[in-house]
This record gives C-alpha cells, sequence and structure tokens, in this order.
C-alpha cells in the first residue's frame, strides 16, 4: 500500500481482467495492446513524476484522512493550495505527455462526492459520506487510478430521462436488493475506463421528480462483470497498432464506450440512490472541476505546440518571419488565458460544509470557453508556422525503403546542421497533437458542451448588481 | 477522343504504370488500391456529372481551340462567363465529393501557361506559346486530368534556390540537351498526382539572377521514367485499406510527394526555360486561380458540413437548440463569404493579352485568407453542433459483432424513427471532414501559405488612392 | 429638370421648409446650420461626383421611364448592371465622402416599391404600381433625393404593432378619406431626412392579420405640414456647430427622429394601405437592398480608414513596423470582404416580375454579417496603428494659442519632412471615423440587427439540399 | 494628515493653482469646470469608498511604513494580498465609477520606483531609494494621488530618444544643479493630471548610451511652474460643459498633455538620473502594474455594460431573446478573462529584492491582450444588444420642450411600467459607456500599444522548456 511507482501501477493493472472489444474484437492482454499502452503509459506518468524528484513536491502531498503521503490524483482538494496545485500539477502533466493524461476525471469525481455525499446526508440523514469516505480511504491507500463515468448516450436528447423510448438512454437503476442495486445504460466517451482501477459513476444532468432512478451514484472496479468496455475508434488510432508513424512516441489517448449490462453494485460502493434534486449539484460540481482540470492540462499541452512550431521554425529556416512568430505568441496567449482563469478559480475557491474546497465555477467555465473556442485555433496556427507536410508526410516506412529511403531524405531536409530524421519526427509530433479525434475532440466537448460552459457563467454571475451599477451611473433612482 | 465517360476515364487511368510507393511498398495497381481508388472516383466525379443530364450544362462547354464540347477542367477561361463558371463548378463538385476533387490544380496550370507563355514570347520571342497550345489542344481532345507540380520542398526557407546547400530542392534543370532538357527535384502535396494523366510543373516562388536553372515548367505523362510517387499518411489513409469505418463511402484524397529523379522532359513539353523574371508573375497567377478555386470547392464542402450538422441535430433531438442553429448559421456565413469574394473576384475579371481572362487577385485572396482561417473554425462548429461522438465512435466491426453489436445498436440509438445505423454512419461522415488530414490541412495551406495571401492583397491594392482620399478629408493640401 | 447639379440640389433644399429641432431649438435654416449642412454636403456629393467628367459615367445613366439621362440614386436596377454600379457608386461616395452620403436610402425604397407594388397589384388589381411609377418618374424628372422612413420607434419589442399599449407604437393609418390617408407614428434614425426632397415610407417589419393600419407604404415632401424632424445628439456633434475640430473638414451625418403627427398623405402617394402579407416582403426586399448598399460605402468608408492608418504611420516614422503592416492588411481584407460578398450579390441578381431586378439575398447578408461584425474590429485597427492621439489631442484653439500654440506645434511633431499640421488634421480624421456615433453605429443597426441578417442567410439557404449532399455521402440511403 | 475624506480631498485640490488649457482657455479655476470636475470626481470615488463602511476593509490597510491605515493607492504593495487587492479594488471601482477612476497610475509608479530604485542603489550605491521613501511617507500620510508621467511624445518613432531632429521629443534633463535639475519634454495622455497632487515622471521606452539625458524619474506637484496642462479634446466633451446629455450623471474623464517648459525639480524628488540600463526595468515594471490595474478597472466597466445592455433588454421589451443573451454572456465572458488573467497574474506575483510583490508579467499581459482586442468588441455587443438610439437620441432639451417634448415621450417609450425617462437615460449611460474616446481608447493603448503586450509575452515565456517539451515527445534525444 502506499504511493505507487510506475511499475506498480502497470502491474496493478495488468492484474485486472475488464471485458474489452476493440474493432470488432476482444482484447484480452489490455496492458500489451500498443494502441491501449500507449494511453495507460499517459497514465502512468501520473506515478512516474510522483516519484521524480524533481516533481515529488507539486504532486505528493500528505492526506489529512489517511495520514499518509498521497499522490495528488486522489485528494479531494482540503485547501486553496490544494485547488492551485490541480492546475499546476495538470499543466506540468499535459506538457509531460503532450496528450490527454486520463487520471483527472477520477479525482474530479472524488471531489464531488467528497461535497455532495455530505450535502445530501444533511438533508436525508443518509450515510452516504460515510461510505464515500471509506471508499476514499482504500483510493489513497492504495493509490488508485479512477475513471469518471458521467457522459450518458442520452438517446433523444429533448428528452427527460424517463421519459426516452428506450429508458435505458441515462444510466438507471433496475433492481434495488438488500445487498445492493443493479444499474443498467452505457456512459460514453470513457477517456483512459481501462487505466482505472475504478470507474466512477455520476448522473449526466440535473433531474426531476420522475427521473428517480437516474439519480445514482456509485463506483466499481473496471472489471466487474456485466462492464463492458468499447474502445471507440479515433484517427490516428492505427497507428500504435501498426508501430509506425505515432508521432507522440511515448503517449496516446482512447477512449470507449461503457456498457453497464445490468451490473451489480453493493451498497457500500453506492453514494447516492434517488435524491433527484442532488443531480444538478453533482453534475455541476463535477463539470466545475472537470473544466478547471482541463485549464491546466490543455495549456501544458500547448506549451508542447508553441515547443514544436517554433522548433519546426528552426528546422525550416523561418524563425526569423515576423508574422510566424506572431502566430507564436498567439498561441502562447491562449495557453496563458487558459492557466490565468484556471488558476484564479482556484485562488478564489472556498470551503464547503464539507471541508472539501471548491472552485470559482465562473472563472473556471470562462477559462473552458476559451478552449472550447481556442485549442482549434491554436491547432491552426501551429499547422501554419509548421508547414504542409502535416497533411501528408511519406511514411518511416518509406524513408527506412532502400530505394526511396535515401531520396527522401535527402528531399526531406530543411536547414543545415539538423537531422532530417529529427525534422520528420517533429512534422509526425505536430500530425498527432493537430489530428488525433481523441484529444482534440475533447477540446471542445470535454467537461460539457461549450453551451453548458456559457449558461454556467451567466447563472453564477450577480447580474442583479451589475444592473444596479449601470442604474446608479444613470442617474436612474430606484429602491434596490 | 473527346469528353470520357467516367469509365473511360477509369479505364485510361489503369493503362498508365506510374511508379508509385505507399507505406514502404511499391503500388503496382493503383487503380484497385482502395485508399488510392477512393481518391481517384473524386476525380471520377469530374467525368461523371459531365455526362449527367442534370450537370451537363454547368460543366461542358465548346472549346474555341479545337472547336468541340469539352470538360471545362481543361478549359483555360475565354470570357467572364468561364471565370465564373470555375466558381460554381467547384462548388458543385465540392458538394457533390465532400472532399478535394483534386482535377482543379491541372486548370490552374493551364490557365497560368495561356497567360504568359504569351507573355515570355512576347518579350523574348519564344515560341512557348505555341507549344503549350499543341499541348492544350491534347488536353481537351482527350479529355486529360493535369496535376500542378508547384510546390517544391524547399530546403532551408531562409535561403535562395541556389544558394541551397543541397541545390535540388527546388526543382532544377540539371541538362540542357537538343530534344529536351533533364530536371532534378521534389514537388510536395501532389494530390491527386495518380489520378492524373499529366504532370505539369511551374516554379513555386519568384526568382531572381542566379535561379535560372529553376525557372522552368513544363508537362509530362505522370508515368514517365523517373518520376516517384510516394502517397504521404495522413490521419485516416488506414480506414480505405481496410475497408471499415471510412465515413465519407465514396471519395477521399491522397497527396504524395513527388521525386523527378532525373527525368527527361521533351522540347515540345518545356514551357518556360531561364526566363528568371517570369517566374514570379507565373507562381502569382497559377496562386490567384488556385485560391479562387478553392472558394468554389471549400464552400461547397461547407455545404456538406451543414448538412451533417443539421442532420444529426435532427437525429440528435437537438434541431429546435437555438445556440446550435446560430452555430450553423456561422458555417452558411462562412461558405457563402468564401463563394461570395470568389465569384466576385471571376465578374471582376479581365482579359489578358495573350486572350485568356485572369481574376481580380485581391478578391480571390480575400476569399482566401477566410479559407485559411475560417475552414478550422467551421470544422470546429460542426464538431460542436454534432456532439461527441465524433471523437470515439466504436468501429462498424463492433457494431457488427455478435455479442456487442446489438448492446451498441441499442445505446448509439437518437430519436425515435431514424435508424442506429443511419446517425452512425452520418457521426462518421462528421469524422472524415473534420479530421482527415490531407483534405483539412489544404484548407490552411493549399494555394499558398496565408501569409502569401495577405501579403498579395496588400500589394494588389490601390494604396495611394486610399491615401489620397485620407488627406482629402482631413484637409490636408497635397499636389497628388 | 433633369440632372441637378450640386449647386441647384442645395438651392431646391433651401426652398423647402420643415419643421426641424435640436438641442431643444427650432431650426429654421436647416441649409445654414453648420451641423446640417455638414450632412447635407455629404448627399450633395452624388450630384457632384454626377457633373464630374471622372465620375460621370459611373453615376449617370439613362432611365428606360423618362428616356432621359438620371442619377442611379433614382433609378431602380434594371439589369445586373444596375445592381453591379449600385455597389461601386456607394464604394466611390464612400471613399469621397469617407462617411454616410445619405441617399441610399431613398433608392432602396424605390427599388423595392418598383417590385412590390407590382406584386400587389397581381395579386389584388390594386393600382399602386402605377401610381408609383408616376411618383417614380417625378422623382427622376427632377433629380430628388429620397430618405427611407422604415425603422419604427417599436414602444415594447415582444408584442405585435397592434398589441402595444400605445397604438401609434408603429406608424399606422389613423383616417381613411377619400384623397389620401391620414398617418400617425414615428421613424427612428432617419439619416439624412433633411437633405432630402422625398420621404419614402414602408412597414418596419412583417405583420399579421390585425396589424392592418401599419401595413402602409407612402411618399410626402420632407417639409410636409405634421412632420417633426427632432435631430438626435451624436457623439461629436458640437464640433461642426463649433466650427472647430471636425475631423472630416468636408462631410458629415446626422439622424432625426421622424414624428408623423397625424399627417395626410394623398392617395397618388399612397403605395400600399392594409395588405398586410405584403408588410414581409416589403421590408425584406428594403433591408436586403439596404444591405447591399452598405457593402459599398462601407468598404469606401474602410478605404479612407486604410489610407489614414497608412499616412499616420508615415507622419509617426512606424511604417517599416511589421506588426502594423499586419493590422492594415487586416482592414483591407475586411473592406474586400464586404465589397465581395455585395459584388456577388450584385452579379448574381434576378429578374423579378415588374421588370426590377433583385440581389441575391444570401449574399447581401453575409456581406452585412461582416459588417455588423467587423467594422467596429476595422476601426479599432485604425486607432492601434494611428496611435493614442486619437483620444485626447488638443484642440485646433489651443494650437492658436499664442502661448501654448507653439509648444504644441514642437511637441505633436512626427517625423522630418511633415507639417506638424497635417499630422493633427490626420489624427482628428481618425478620431471623427472611429468616434462619431451616428456614422459607427449604423455598422452595427443599419439595415436592420445582426440577428436580422442571421436569420435571412439561414432562411434564404437551400437547407435541404445541404441535408441530401451529407446523406449521400454518409451511404444514407432515402428517397429524396 | 491622515486618510482624506472625499470633501477634504476635493478640498486639497482646490488649494492647487496648475497652469491648465482647454479649448484654446486658461482654466483658473479646475475644481468648478464641470468638464474637469466630473473627472475629478471619479478619483474623489476613491477617497469616498475609502471612508464607507462597505468597502473601507477593500481599500484601506495599514502601511507598515508610516504605521498608519493608509488608502490602497498610496501603497507598493508588500504582500500578495496586496496584489491580489489591487484587482479587487480596481474591478469594484471600474464598477462604481463606469469609466476610468484615474487613480491607478499613480500607484503603478510608486509599486514601480519602490522595486527599481532599491535596485540602481545596489548597482551604483546611489540613494535613490531613500529619497523614494521619504516622498513616499509623505504621500501616505497626507493620501496624495499621483499621476504617472509616462508616455513621451516621441517624435519620429524610428529613432532614439537622442537621434530625434528636435532633442526634447522625450523628456530630458537640460540642465544639472546642485540643489536639482532642469528638466524639458512633453508628456501625452496625462489621464487626471489635473485630479492629481504629484506628477511622478518615469521614462518611456528602454535606453541605451547616448540617452543618458532621457534616463530620470522625479515626482513634483501638479501644479509645479513650467508645467503646463492642456486638456485634449475627447468625443463627449462638451456634454459636460453644456450641463445636458452627459450620460454617465456621475463621472467622467480627461487626458491632458502635460508640457514640462524647463521644470525645476529638486533634488530630493530625483529618483534616477543617467542610470540608462534601468530605463528598460522602470517602464516594463511600470507597464506591467499599469496593465495589472486595467485588468481589474476594466472587467469593473463591463459589469456596468453588461447590466446596461440586460436593463435596455428589460425596457425595450427583448430579454427573453435569446441571441442577445448568448451577446450578453460574451460580454460577461470577456470581464471574466481580463479578471482571472489579472488574478492570477497578482497570486503568482513573487517578492524583488526591495521587499515590494511584483506581478506575473506574463499573465498581466494576456489579459490586457485580452483587453486591447475585446473591450471595443465588448462594447460592439452592448450596442447591438441595446439598439440603435445609441447613435442618435434626441436631446434632453428637446425632451423638455414644451411642443415636441410630449411627442418625444410619447414615441420613446418602452415597456409598460418603465418610465420612459429612464430608458433615455439608459441609453444616455451606453453612448457614454460606448462613444467616449478618452476612455475607449486607453483600452487599446493605455499600458503601452498592443504590440508591447504581445512582445512581452513571448519574451518572458520560458521558450526553451517549452522546445525541450516537443523535442521529448517527439522522441529527439538531445543533450537538453
Amino acid at each position: 500500500m502506499g504511493l505507487k511507482t510506475k511499475e506498480e501501477y502497470l502491474e496493478s493493472l495488468r492484474q485486472m481482467k475488464p471485458t474489452a472489444y476493440m474493432f470488432g474484437e476482444r482484447i484480452t492482454n489490455v496492458m500489451d495492446n500498443p494502441r491501449l499502452r500507449a494511453g495507460i503509459e499517459a497514465t502512468a506518468a501520473t506515478y512516474e513524476l510522483a516519484s521524480m524528484a524533481e516533481y515529488r513536491d507539486l504532486i505528493v502531498t500528505q492526506s489529512p484522512l489517511i495520514n499518509e503521503p498521497v499522490n495528488r490524483f486522489t485528494l479531494p482538494p482540503a485547501s486553496v493550495e490544494d485547488l492551485v496545485a490541480r492546475v499546476k500539477v495538470n499543466r506540468k502533466l499535459g506538457n509531460w505527455v503532450g496528450t490527454c493524461h486520463q487520471r483527472c476525471t477520477g479525482l474530479d469525481c472524488l471531489s464531488t462526492l467528497a461535497i455532495v455525499t455530505y450535502d445530501i446526508d444533511k438533508k436525508y440523514e443518509t450515510s452516504y459520506h460515510n461510505r464515500f469516505t471509506e471508499f476514499l480511504k482504500y483510493v489513497q491507500k492504495n493509490d488508485l487510478t479512477g475513471n469518471a463515468g458521467v457522459t450518458d448516450v442520452k438517446g433523444d436528447r429533448s428528452l427527460a430521462p424517463h421519459a426516452q423510448p428506450d429508458k435505458d438512454m441515462y444510466l438507471r437503476v433496475v433492481e434495488r436488493r438488500s445487498d445492493g442495486i443493479v444499474v443498467r445504460g452505457a456512459k460514453a466517451h470513457q477517456t483512459g475506463s481501462l487505466s482505472s482501477h475504478e470507474t466512477i459513476v455520476l448522473p449526466t444532468r440535473a433531474l426531476r421528480k420522475g427521473d428517480e432512478d437516474y439519480a445514482v451514484a456509485f463506483a466499481i472496479p473496471a472489471d466487474t462483470p456485466g462492464l463492458i468496455h468499447v474502445v471507440g475508434r479515433s484517427s490516428l488510432d492505427t497507428r500504435e497498432l501498426d508501430g509506425c508513424d505515432v508521432g507522440n512516441v511515448r503517449y496516446s489517448k482512447y477512449c470507449p464506450t461503457l456498457i453497464f449490462n445490468d451490473v451489480f453494485v453493493p451498497m457500500d460502493r453506492v453514494f447516492m440512490c434517488g435524491e433527484v434534486e442532488f443531480a444538478g449539484e453533482m453534475v455541476g460540481r463535477f463539470s466545475a472541476f472537470h473544466r478547471q482540470s482541463h485549464g491546466g492540462c490543455k495549456s501544458g499541452k500547448i506549451d508542447c505546440m508553441v515547443g514544436a512550431s517554433l522548433t519546426l521554425m528552426d528546422y525550416n529556416g523561418t524563425s526569423k518571419a515576423g508574422h510566424l512568430k506572431q502566430k507564436v505568441i498567439d498561441m502562447i496567449h491562449r495557453a496563458e488565458t487558459l492557466y490565468g482563469c484556471c488558476l484564479a478559480a482556484s485562488y478564489e475557491g472556498k470551503k464547503e460544509p464539507s471541508g472539501t474546497y471548491f472552485i470559482d465555477t465562473v472563472l473556471a467555465n470562462a477559462s473552458k470557453i476559451h478552449e472550447g473556442k481556442e485549442l482549434s485555433e491554436t491547432i491552426r496556427l501551429m499547422v501554419d508556422t509548421c508547414g504542409g507536410f502535416v497533411a501528408d508526410l511519406p511514411s518511416d516506412r518509406d524513408l527506412a525503403h532502400p530505394e526511396i529511403g535515401p531520396l527522401l531524405k535527402k528531399y526531406m531536409k530543411g536547414v543545415d546542421g539538423v537531422a532530417v530524421e529529427d525534422r520528420i519526427k517533429m512534422f509526425r509530433l505536430v500530425e498527432k497533437m493537430a489530428m488525433e479525434s481523441a484529444d482534440t475532440i475533447s477540446d471542445i466537448h470535454g467537461g460539457g458542451s461549450p453551451e453548458a460552459h456559457r449558461v454556467t457563467i451567466f447563472r453564477e454571475s450577480d447580474i442583479e448588481s451589475k444592473k444596479r451599477a449601470a442604474r446608479r451611473l444613470a442617474g436612474i433612482v430606484d429602491g434596490k
């Protein structure tokens, strides 16, 4: 028990026997599947950095709950400092892996449950908070990775859960037993579900009377019977399988759809069951935490993109072009905007009744709105600054071909003094960062749709005080 | 001879024996390679529509040169009407194939050569224009597709061609013989080079004294000895090879790097050789024509994206969401902006001394600047409106799996009354339009880099008249 | 009769006796009020250019109606060439006056009525078209300027006209007599109403049953009894009154609110009365024409802004700064976008049943959407490139002051060789173009609100064909 | 001594006898000039709020220097908490006055000098820091307002100060005496110079050898002989003079040009003199602090704009329009972005050797880049949401006119239940916030030009670490 090394993490995953499919085939050895492994390596980096002297202080802290050092990815924030550390850890990791490290969602669930289970108990005298705390201790003691099962598949989006023709389009309780519950449904976009020990489920939207079966939160091991991981396709997915032209030579990302085919959840793992009016709070807290997480890791990813642009400008002989430098500045500016708003959201965080700290949601959502709009622009700027080979670079297999390889190496050369292989590698990394769908689309849809972020900043802003300020300056007399 | 049917076009390609490589292997049967075939099909659509009653009038016109009906893709514009037709034909085709049809670049070369060979002859009493006219007749009579060999690999971009450490980084004449010339170099991003009968080469930049060897234009068959097509990787390239999850079930795009490994060009196919001061005009005309081409086809592609968004909104049950409709309007607006500026550039075209018509370059570049910036935004809007499954939709092979297939079909369902298969197909098409690199990156780099477009509108605008207008209104007295 | 010179135009206005107020005072001599005169001069430019050899061919054409040469501002377009000329005339004039010339709205009304009166007659066998044609002859023969009375004050915008607590919030017929009608209401933003001979009124929105009294169109002289022009304040309005620091030394703009205080309209000037279902067409046609007009004049105004920026960069010693040149290119790009989309809308125009030509509304609105968003950005770029003195330049009176004048002239100096007075004049012009509210706010609200333009392009686009294209490429089988 | 009330502040200003001109006339009674008074009132608000129970804790703190409570506007930040307070105080004040309160620049100078005088002394064993500390005590004890004399008039911007044809285009020392120095030059855009007790001068740019005379910093009373304040024109400046249609009924802004006509500065007020290599640090620190100040006050001003938009939507009957609400969200988002980045810049601040705290410059500049680009967009959105009357609302004098007043009040009415006068007042406030040049142009040029902010974030970012991160992921081997 205690902090896991990277190797221990990998070994612990290897012990699990999840039900997984990919491209129409059952995957029995998740760990050695090169596509999944590249994703697992990204999560493994959260363990690796925790054991590196340079980053240990950033990532490891003392848990007040178990009184032991823990990885911050198992720690619901207990102070403003903890909130701030979330952002800095995520920026470092985004920078380190150049894609999604996939461990933030579990923490965002833990942080949410640490707040909301307390609030439910307060109203209903339930014992969710105790149950959750026991689970949290177990997670901390074993340095586990969790995965957030939040986004339901949703069926007809104009209808409430209970009004769907097929009642299972939002995950729901189909049986209540004395020892637990049975749930059915499916969660989409389960980034890293096979890199996780635990799947933590929250509702995906606010619910109303009639939706009681859908108001459910719980945690189960990722290899629980009935839980089926179907890894979706993404745009460069065969590269890792082929072991060629991967771009990011270390890390990648994958996103399964997770089917809960009548899965049993023991009672001590049930953290909400039927309290519809808390579903909105649950998903709201989670989303806010998760949007804050994005602000960190995506600014770290932009750091890599900036580095790639500047490096290719060096390699191409264009590093003195003023217009390209302007574009790099536009990229940096976007990174710092995400980061700045998220940091501010953290520093302005407040203590909740449960003792867990919660961020300023307006500022966290301000960051996410930028991400949703500006990451694609940042990618465009990167592609612009690097040049057209992002589109159609010949394969490393072509470069290794005895006849055309030497010709390609001759013609792919950039400035003198830079190995043609390095230039090609950097183009390939840019292709990965620009065109890999699993990660780039999370810029838009991760943490809820862009519209959700917008609605949130309006709802959470103090609108009346703004109106009052305007009326005062206009000289409009009113009692308010 | 005369207009080819789609079948005749395919058969004519089958007769060619180009030297082609892909993923480290020699491709001897281009036509039956599913990845290349999907690209060839896109070009084939330019033949197919020409024989459909509905589109014939749009695409087929009488050639004043050979006095026969020809496909507009072999016709340098001889009137404003011809210029306008270019845009409308391209919009229709962009809409029809949902990607690049790959036949515009050849026409852009023909149109350029029709102007510049005349201009060179006028100065030097050379006979390029005659040679070119003979070639053009051959192209028209046989309804051939040409490919533009323009973009050199460029080596160190801060150095002129002749100043490169390796003199071959821009294609150049390495031997001048009485019967022709021998050329060496490589051209990047040769979209559709294997779908073409002829490769037409122009210089890629303005040249100065000292660069004479690089001032060369010519045309050779795509299977000329020494010409090597190395098909580059793009982001979804294995999908067509696997025959699964292709997205666009009919068409695709591929981009080889084309190596000219000491290729002989017979003299009657040489259209410029050494006249450095015309290189700038050559690439300038080509770029302007090509930017106009983009304005047509890319607005047609946006039409498909708009259609996909609206269809998925129907399928998802979100068609009444006001914020999504706003985003679709933003997409339409971008399509019409590209189209409007390009149409205007065409209507405002003027006759050149050779009799060929040339567009208004400021307006054509105004369109391209929008493309370079706004296509990626349009894609982002499409992804936003369609939902997150663009990132990670399970494979059709998973859907066909006896165990998990039925479960996936249950959970992938959208609104009642729409087949789950249709919803999945539409998501897959969106993935293709959003994440396929060969086509999306041409939005940015096709027709020259974004900066080139900007420099052009400044250089071609009447700056002095604008200053004069301001001085007059400010009351500044001056003689001008 | 016939074409008026500038002097004849001014004299003709001097003969009119409109009821006008400004800043709480009755204005009896409109012509000699320096604020109003600066606006009148802008309209006078439309007469002046018509008599200048350089521009006569652009502005004067033969009227098929009266078989005499007329100013294009009295000519409903009878051909594509006429539609295109509208854009080019407006760009020239926008460039010439650097603000709004105020004569387009009358033409937009004439063009609208030329179409819709015909359509109403066709349905109802009314005689509006004849009446209108007689009026049009009169306008053409006397080279009159008309003003568009379109925008009602609207009261509570969530309510239909007839549902307003005060029924007069949209102009309406309050009495029907055998010889004419009596109307009551008020029209806002009546740019140039005192520079016009005639006020032409159209409804401001689509109407339904119950709104019959509001479905009224007519024309009356601007000095008709009961018609009250109340000139609104705009941001630099006292500058012309003071005769100092005016910026644009020749032209300006003013916008009255026009009150129709039970005004009698003789029957031969009534062009619609009660045909509610045509109100939408009326305002729709007008808006489309007017949005096209904006695309011309505003691109001409941007030309002045570009000229001012480049001139001040010369004067400030910053003309070599790459980042400033980039911003100027951004300005030019916006001008050409407005212009390109409007030109295209014109070239793609079609003949209506009445014989008048109508533009492509999607493209015209595409232009206006850019104006509504991008003019303010263009102004920002101008201010950025010119420097901070736009904010707070000392007055010409300070510069003329015996003590501080010489000091100011010393310190306001830019580069050697440019008179300090010229630099100051150019800053003052920039202030006028950036900060004058009457003109800059028309960038946003002129021709209807930004949302109206967006709704229009969606409604007028062929949405079904776009969906069909997507379904075909996705491989979705359907009968359509 | 000690904290001044608003009344004491006003009285203290009344005692001063500055040399002031406006519109060509000498202003002897600054306090009772309504235009200047409106600006002075904005600064007075910084005193007023300090004495209001609700805001005292925000604005008043204990000075470690004089061990008394002081207004934060006299306190160089001595902790992260102080840095954060700067942003929050500024947001509150921006919200409270709806324009520039004009007191931040003095504090930004004090904060800068607190750092740089120490650094100079350390290198040269000068005694600037002591002198400055004495001055600071005096400022704190008397609760004085300072004004930043930073922006030189600059002459030919392509030339260094000493290379200008007229050596006085940057303020310089023209005489060095034993008791002090004599300076000559002019500073532009001296917001609030007549609302201040002290003028604090810093160099405006980095300097090199040869520019020693220009490397000067000092403080002198605003009514020092030879110091001439020439109040510049701004767009609505006559409104306050006329006492009508002012919009913001309480506050305004004015910006003089400040001429130093051979002004004597006693030695104890000289804080730098000749140390050219510190000029860059001086202006860099000041700019960073000032950009942080903007992030606070401008987000507060946006709060007023949001309030005005929402109020007018209520008054116009458009509060349910989804597209308008989206625009308001865009406005809020911009406020929170400025605020978030500035807060983060503050929380991430670090202690300098002198003990004063300094912000994170990358984040502060990230905020300012947004301001420079997005404030004008926010204004555009406000105008869009409020409606066209911002352009041309009739004057209050028209509304008071016996004949047309009642008519205007009838027609200017919005929804039932809202007084027409209130609707008019709110439109007038919007006009003020949108079209007043002194304040809106500071959004662009305040704190240095937009390009300066961009160059800063590039220079201050850790570029090498970003390149390294990319190389590592691309698999490029290097020693770093």
